[in-house]
């Protein structure tokens, strides 16, 4: 950080213990110290320099995230880190490749799904990279609908392998990120067929690339799939299309964990329950919870500290005009994702317990909190990647005009990111499966089940029907009860009164079918719910460092009554609260701006981004903007030459009006 | 159109008569013929063909730009082209162009702020294009704050010149499209001063680079402010940068239509009321209104082809899965948004007789309707383009992953059209403007003043502040006069209310200042109410064609019922309608997307965009989609190769654990 701090006026406002938030958002001392240590090693590298990634063309592009992906690699290894560091030093040198795959998808799937000897055989040439493998599920025709994959694997008894093939164009493999060009290996779902019969998706590992010469295996056709959203951003990895002629694996390679296939072509279930596949579901969708909060945290801290450098209108006599954080509207819209990207760490955070939760009890063959954790899981993905995904976009374009420029950082921040709002579960149609888990929950309290986990309140139905929220003053709304109840009846009574509607129709099906929008409002009221309450519980423990805890009370405050005024139609439609208490909300909520205000540069400054991850003039340490801004532009290829290539051609000939006869 | 139509059955289900349609859309028979012959011109030109746009590099893709620019002011020129059709040719030519500001912004700069001399020397020039012109308002420093800018002009009375010059780093030009490496003039906005005395802000036609051989002047430096959001998308425009040294110009350079200095230094006001300079800021925001109405047609063209065509789930016996139209959160996401594409449209239109009509007022030296015409067209222009850049994206996030790719036109689409919530005013800065003008009308009404055009419904305050919405029935939300009286009420109060706690404040800008958030949502709901109320007063017209007044009965109920259900908490908490009145308006919503279903695609069919235009595989008209993905990623560069270029260097090491000892 060279020069002068433009924003140290800013962080001596802060009225709390900067260094100590950093160990709240970090999750402990350990996970700082190995962030801070990484983040800076990358930083300070060049190879992992990233200012000239929006100008490169997409070969370029690619050519470089393999330079920088090989690089990474190889400090792993002579640095002998740990998983843990590899995985923050993958995550800081901060673009999409195929590693991303085959440690998070490829990795995990034969962990999740292989048995133990395929554990034995595959995982070893995985971690040592002596594969490289990604996951290919998605076909061109097909991707939420995973039970529609067309691809065929057909048993061959008379060889003891499974005949892979692509039998429409439709059932082309399409979307998997480091198909296109990386991997040698992939994990491949198709439809089992033995014996005639179609046994439904199972997944296969198949080797798809020589690892002699890297050129695809006999039957196999992969190439990347185009252009995708943003400059840089996902361009940086090969998504594939994959097609299979009768690709010919050993029986050994379907990845038997919970269903084989013997010798003589038997399709059977081993003793494995089913169930312990959405273990690994769990998994991936807490880390895309974490991920949202990184994201829009980055967002949130770009967007912060420009708005304190950037001034427009309000200079009183002659002085220098208002930041453009002191207004209103600007606070009304950044605060609350500044407590959003906290709320989703913490919700995070939670995640992984719920991840060791649930873990210990399929292994002691406990299924019972599995529906709820999995409808829990597919709901907070939604929820958190939709809200990131908006929040961002909004970030953007609290940063004016200056924004729209690449050299911001949001919009690769943005192109990046909105994906995750598709992949790992289209958001709407998680919130679908939330919704029937609600409606399930909620028809089996009748025959006495009580509900768990996230779903608990559900079992104090009879209160929530009928409660009254008791705020009479605009402070009450600090009060985590009155908040709580207020999110539990307004989430109560808004999927009581799908269920209610569901009754009316005589096919529930078609009922659940006609009513689908209503039933993803409620499925958002009850994750909105489980985000609020895990940020109050989060406050219920021992939080040291001076002021640090107020800080996460002000901003748990600032999240909820932010959607409790956002969702206002909701909670006053159910009842749970009046238009009054509304109006009190709306004023707490002022107050709370004002109180976030001082503090704002401080609570950014506990991401502890380098300037290096951030990569954004705007979101600078030193708000050492507009000399940054002005050096930049002039690195544009189009700065290369004072009169730009096709001048001559097509602008000069228009001038001179020399146009009628030119040959262009 | 080649071969199969896939789209035929959804066709073939309208119910109402296409080509009428096609007629209301585009505004008269006469707009529709020029509209259509000119896409088609554009359409069949190999120089204007668009689809490698997102692969090209910055220098490629403004060369390429420049050379389609040239060529289509050839076809201007050649063809004797009216001034309606060149301007219909640039738009459909699809790409932002140094031209958007030449024409859209210079010439009108000094139509509407040059003397009538000044319009003689300049304009036969900037007509031919013997001069290319820009637009020098924005610096790095200030956009919002026009009256801020810290550029000078400052008069010599010894040379009869003013001298143009960037005091500081923040006062340098910043943004203008065109200046960076097309442009030979500018409007330059700088602050007059004479005589020792700051006049503030006034316009100067400034000479930018040689008409010879282009390099820019003495004292003048120039470039380009680099990579923009997005792939292709306005990276094709060179916004600049500009920093003059003392740049002299003639004295009648300075654009004096209201104000002059004399030749002895004297500042004074011209005969001509400053406020005739508003008529050129309602014509602006009148044709941004009308764009945002095409870029949304063009998102929900693609969204709907495409979820006829995509299919997944629900596959009943075998039979073919449902296609994704047929889901409800489908339609509830995108029906609104195909209604709202018709109702910018209409308000579009409507504005353009309100500038008319304002126009003749000036003319006439009344200038009563000003501010109320001026305050509507801000709010029309901050709401439609919201609207329409979120629009955009949910459309894409409609198409699944399919939309993530560039192919689908969808992230273009995006990333081009995005800035126009922040340019010609930021939305929320905009929305604020209103706000101010709600409370000074309100205010007024005491003293007896008569609001006027679309702020009359404030006359009716008395009324409107008790009155009962008369829905008993789902039904009852199909009558207008239903549907106007919620909003209007809805409006009044929100105003009211924000004017009531104003009162509260001794210092009234303090109070504003305090209250911005909910004035911002007061103009909101005001402005939320113009639409409304011009969808219903164009449906008083007569429509001619089978089916078509209906259809357009339909959406209009479609685009009031879904804002009362998103904005259900205003309506709530006002007290305009009640919860069960609320909840009637949601079951009539779900019975209109089903009468909208069968009409979807005609309903887009009617925009009459041609693939050209579109350039969106997902979006094409016959729906041949899957065989043109596949097609169409082959051209990526990165498959020139089957192994990619880095592989050696990169990644064969890492397979083969030589990296420890590779140099990278
Ligand atoms: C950047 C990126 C990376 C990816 N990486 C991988 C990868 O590595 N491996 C892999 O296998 N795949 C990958 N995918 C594919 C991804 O998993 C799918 O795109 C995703 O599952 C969504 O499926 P879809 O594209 O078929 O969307 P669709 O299901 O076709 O969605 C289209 C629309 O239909 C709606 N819809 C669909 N079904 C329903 C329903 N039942 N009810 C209501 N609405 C419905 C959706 O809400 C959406 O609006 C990737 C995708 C992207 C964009
Ligand atoms: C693609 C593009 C093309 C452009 N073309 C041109 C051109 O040709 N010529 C030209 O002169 N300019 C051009 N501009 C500049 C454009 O006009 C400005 O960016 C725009 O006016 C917004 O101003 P700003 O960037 O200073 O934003 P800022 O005003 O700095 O906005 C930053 C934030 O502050 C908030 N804010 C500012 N003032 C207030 C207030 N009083 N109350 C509450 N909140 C406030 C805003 O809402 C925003 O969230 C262009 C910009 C873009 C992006």
């Amino acid at each position: 950080m060279e020069g002068v701090d433009h924003l140290a006026h800013e962080r001596n406002k802060a009225q709390f213990d900067v260094e100590e938030m950093k160990i709240v958002w970090a999750g402990s001392h350990h996970a700082f110290e190995v962030s801070d240590r990484i983040a800076r090693l990358v930083a300070s590298d060049p190879v992992f320099a990233k200012d000239n990634r929006t100008r490169l063309d997409r070969k370029e592009l690619f050519k470089n995230t393999l330079r920088k992906t090989a690089h990474a690699w190889k400090r792993i290894i002579e640095l002998r880190l740990t998983e843990e560091e590899a995985s923050r030093l993958r995550s800081f040198v901060d673009e999409p490749a195929f590693t991303d795959l085959h440690w998070g998808m490829f990795v995990p799937a034969i962990k999740g799904q292989g048995t133990e000897e395929q554990q034995k055989k595959w995982l070893p040439l995985a971690y040592k990279m002596q594969i490289i493998g990604c996951y290919a599920q998605t076909e061109l025709g097909h991707g939420s609908n995973v039970q529609g994959l067309e691809t065929t694997a057909t048993f061959d008894p008379q060889t003891d392998e499974f005949v892979i093939h692509s039998p429409t164009l439709t059932s082309f493999k399409w979307w998997p990120g480091g198909l296109g060009k990386i991997s040698t290996h992939a994990v491949v779902y198709a439809r089992l067929i033995t014996d005639g019969q179609d046994y439904g998706v199972n997944g296969f590992i198949v080797q798809l690339r020589s690892l002699d010469d890297h050129l695809p295996l006999p039957g196999i056709t992969i190439g990347d799939i185009g252009m995708k959203f943003g400059n840089g951003a996902y361009n940086t990895m090969d998504n594939g299309v994959l097609k299979f002629d009768h690709v010919r694996i050993p029986r050994d390679q379907m990845l038997m964990r919970v269903s084989q296939v013997t010798r003589d072509g038997k399709y059977v279930q081993s003793n494995v329950p089913r169930q312990l596949l959405y273990g690994t579901m769990v998994y991936v969708r807490q880390t895309i919870v974490s991920d949202a909060s990184v994201a829009l945290s980055r967002a949130v801290c770009i967007a912060t500290r420009y708005s304190a450098v950037r001034r427009q209108f309000g200079s009183q006599n002659g002085g220098p005009e208002s930041q453009v954080i002191d207004y209103k509207t600007q606070q009304a819209r950044l605060f609350p994702l500044l407590a959003s990207a906290y709320a989703f760490r913490f919700v995070g955070e939670w995640l992984k317990w719920l991840y060791t939760d649930v873990t210990q009890r399929l292994q002691a063959n406990d299924f019972s909190t599995l529906p709820e954790a999995h409808a829990c899981t597919a709901g907070l993905k939604s929820l958190t990647t939709s809200a990131t995904a908006d929040g961002i976009e909004e970030c953007r374009k609290l940063c004016g005009g200056h924004g729209y420029l690449c050299s911001s950082g949001l919009p690769e921040l943005f192109a990046v990111y909105v994906p995750a709002c598709t992949y790992e579960g289209d958001n709407i149609v998680l919130l679908l499966q939330v919704a029937r888990h609600l409606m399930k929950t909620i028809s089996q309290l009748q025959s006495g089940k009580k509900p768990v986990g996230t779903t608990a309140y559900m079992g104090r139905l009879g209160h929530l029907m009928q409660c009254k929220t008791d705020v009479q003053k605009a402070e009450d709304w600090l009060k985590p009860k009155a908040v709580l109840q207020a999110f539990e009846a307004r989430a109560a009574r808004m999927s009581v009164a799908c269920a209610q509607n569901l009754s009316n129709f005589t096919n529930p099906e078609e009922g659940f079918h006609e009513l689908a929008a209503d039933l993803a409002e409620a499925a958002v009221a009850h994750c909105q719910l489980i985000v609020v309450s895990k940020f109050i519980e989060k406050l219920q423990q021992d939080i040291p460092g001076k002021g640090v805890k107020q800080q996460l009370e002000i901003l748990c405050s600032v999240y909820a009554l932010f959607l409790l005024h956002k969702h206002q139609g909701d909670f006053l439609s159910t009842g749970s609260i009046t238009s009054r208490q509304s109006s009190l909300a709306n004023d707490q909520l002022r107050t709370l701006y004002s109180q976030v205000r001082p503090n704002a540069i401080a609570l950014v400054d506990a991401f502890n981004y380098t300037d290096h991850y951030l990569s954004s003039i705007l979101g600078r340490y030193d708000g050492n903007v507009y000399p940054k801004l002005y050096e930049e532009a002039w690195k544009d290829p189009l700065n290369d030459s004072v009169v730009p290539d096709g001048y001559q051609q097509y602008v000069r000939p228009m001038l001179k009006q020399q146009l009628r006869n030119a040959r262009l």
